[in-house]
């Protein structure tokens, strides 16, 4: 096959998928949907399936009013984007603001779809580093970032596999050092709604930052993994931008009225995030008392180390009918928290392992 | 901004959207929805709702599956791909076949997404020339190719904006020439069922022709504009390597679930198909009859010369409520074969206009 080159022997992204009792490995939102809003989906997708023959509104602008009022922070419509998953959100940023020539800092380890986003675009991967607690300060990020001048960071918080949060006054800096030389900075605040202080959000940064990106995701706090909605809030200039390289109609009729059913009854959804917060902090606790290391979490996963053998911890989940997420990280992996019962059941397995 | 050079100044692609009683511009299905089309897709749509807070099948297996029965010629799920509209299908095989220092060749007049799709995966679009009255020889084809050499060449049959299928032999030929240095050809058969003789399709040459691909759509035939659904056939090797690029569980649930539940009502959708095809004849019959030139067409639409001024004759339609497209081609317009009202709304007012 005529395939690139830097593609060649390359394998497609993706958790293996196993089916097993407890699937706690790609940070979905576990707890069951609730019936009013399947109801509302339903109906809102046939009202829409009557005129499924027209193409759809290519600017979703009832969408983007909807994402702009839950969002607050004086956001409107003209501020928002969305696409089909955040992927395709970091895809259109990329396409627009990078490409050939142009390059990408993050910093690792993070949400590993950023180097093969900027594969994807052809722009240069630049991976920044982090202290060996996975933290990462004013100091160093300035540093990096002076250093290699990219076009482009993108800051994941809170941080994925590691779940924690960055200070404002990081993503303030790091904006600063950018914007000397006109360059783009996105948060990638996936898992915003789960932070233990969501107040704590780049979305109190946008007004007069006009090259700062904050991207939000509907499949973690509102459950729609399986719908693919991700949107951004910037400065208009920035939608107008990701105009010139969207493909015309890119989000389906079907799409917008799901998200918008989802955003319409958020109530019980984000009750569930409540819940799973409380499940996460439960996680933390139990796994400090059986002597491991997990890190703070502002998200609906916990990363921890201290384990002798990752792997065979892993397996040993597993065997028991628990899926975790092994991120490469050596003596650490990381679990989504799920519902009561999930949890428990990882808990009871990770502590029959660790103590037999 | 700092958008990327060959970006600035650019607009976004898209027709104008101009509310009138009778939008025939977009090549769109305008005949409604049947009514159990409709509730098969809230059906299904409410089922797939209760677990949208998990990740959709990243290989949406049975989509495959059922979209090779419908395609036929002994084509199996390996054979086949799916993306967010044929946009998102030609975004990611030109990610994965062209590229930086890549090309892709086409010949105009032809849809005009090619060449931004090329922008937008920085990959050079070559302009490829046709006759005078748009058709493609075997032998022009083939010299353009011998001398530019393009690593991907798409062959638009029917032809969008001229309505015209092209005949295999043209397409074995480009195929045999582009073979020869390993390049891709891609036939896009967006509008094949609405041919004069549906058999004359690429698919009947895809067995032993390991770098052809032909695309198709849900959104013409299948009255799908609104679901955004897109797919190809090829050799599985094809499909593999377009996993490279995919954005993960690119393809949503929902997306899934609809294009499930029309393929499982194709009977009335394609029922319509004759219904449009035969207004399309009709049209081409009247404005023969009226001294224009419309091209021979194979697609729901009919793109017809002989117009002293078609900016003229385009406002003069709209000024009478009707909507049709202007392809910036001279004396030339594109009108979609609508319903028979639609279609009458149409001839009524180009008569009309002609006359006075």
């Amino acid at each position: 096959m005529p395939i690139r080159e830097d593609l060649r022997g390359r394998s497609p992204y993706g958790a293996p998928m196993i089916d097993v009792p407890v699937t706690i490995n790609v940070n979905e939102n576990t707890h069951p949907m609730p019936r009013e809003v399947v109801e509302a989906i339903g109906r809102e997708v046939h009202q829409v399936a009557l005129n499924l023959n027209r193409y759809p509104d290519r600017e979703f602008v009832t969408l983007r009013e909807e994402l702009a009022a839950y969002l607050g922070h004086g956001l409107s419509k003209e501020n928002l984007w969305a696409a089909n998953g955040s992927n395709e959100i970091l895809q259109q940023l990329f396409q627009v603001f990078g490409g050939p020539g142009r390059s990408v800092m993050s910093f690792v380890p993070t949400y590993s779809m950023y180097p093969l986003l900027a594969d994807g675009t052809n722009t240069e991967f630049i991976a920044g580093q982090r202290a060996e607690d996975f933290s990462l300060s004013v100091e160093s990020a300035v540093e990096q970032i002076r250093e290699h001048r990219p076009n482009i960071v993108v800051l994941c918080s809170p941080n994925n596999p590691t779940g924690t949060g960055l200070e404002l006054a990081v993503v303030e800096a790091v904006y600063e050092a950018v914007a000397t030389y006109n360059g783009i900075t996105i948060v990638d605040e996936a898992y915003a709604e789960f932070a233990q202080d969501p107040s704590q959000t780049a979305l109190t940064l946008l007004e007069g930052r006009d090259n700062l990106v904050v991207t939000r995701t509907m499949s973690k706090a509102f459950a729609l993994a399986g719908a693919r909605v991700g949107y951004f809030a910037a400065a208009p200039a920035i939608a107008d931008a990701v105009r010139l390289v969207r493909l015309p109609y890119h989000l389906s009729a079907v799409t917008q009225a799901t998200a918008l059913a989802a955003l319409r009854h958020r109530g019980q959804l984000l009750a569930n995030v409540e819940d799973i917060r409380a499940q996460r902090d439960r996680i933390v606790e139990k796994l400090t008392e059986l002597g491991l290391k997990p890190a703070q979490s502002d998200s609906n996963f916990v990363f921890f180390g201290g384990l002798e053998n990752e792997k065979e911890a892993w397996q040993a989940l597993l065997d028991d009918g628990v899926l975790v997420r092994d991120n490469g990280i050596a003596g650490h992996l990381r679990v989504t928290a799920g519902t009561e019962e999930e949890t428990t059941a990882f808990l009871t397995s990770l502590e029959k392992y660790l103590k037999g």
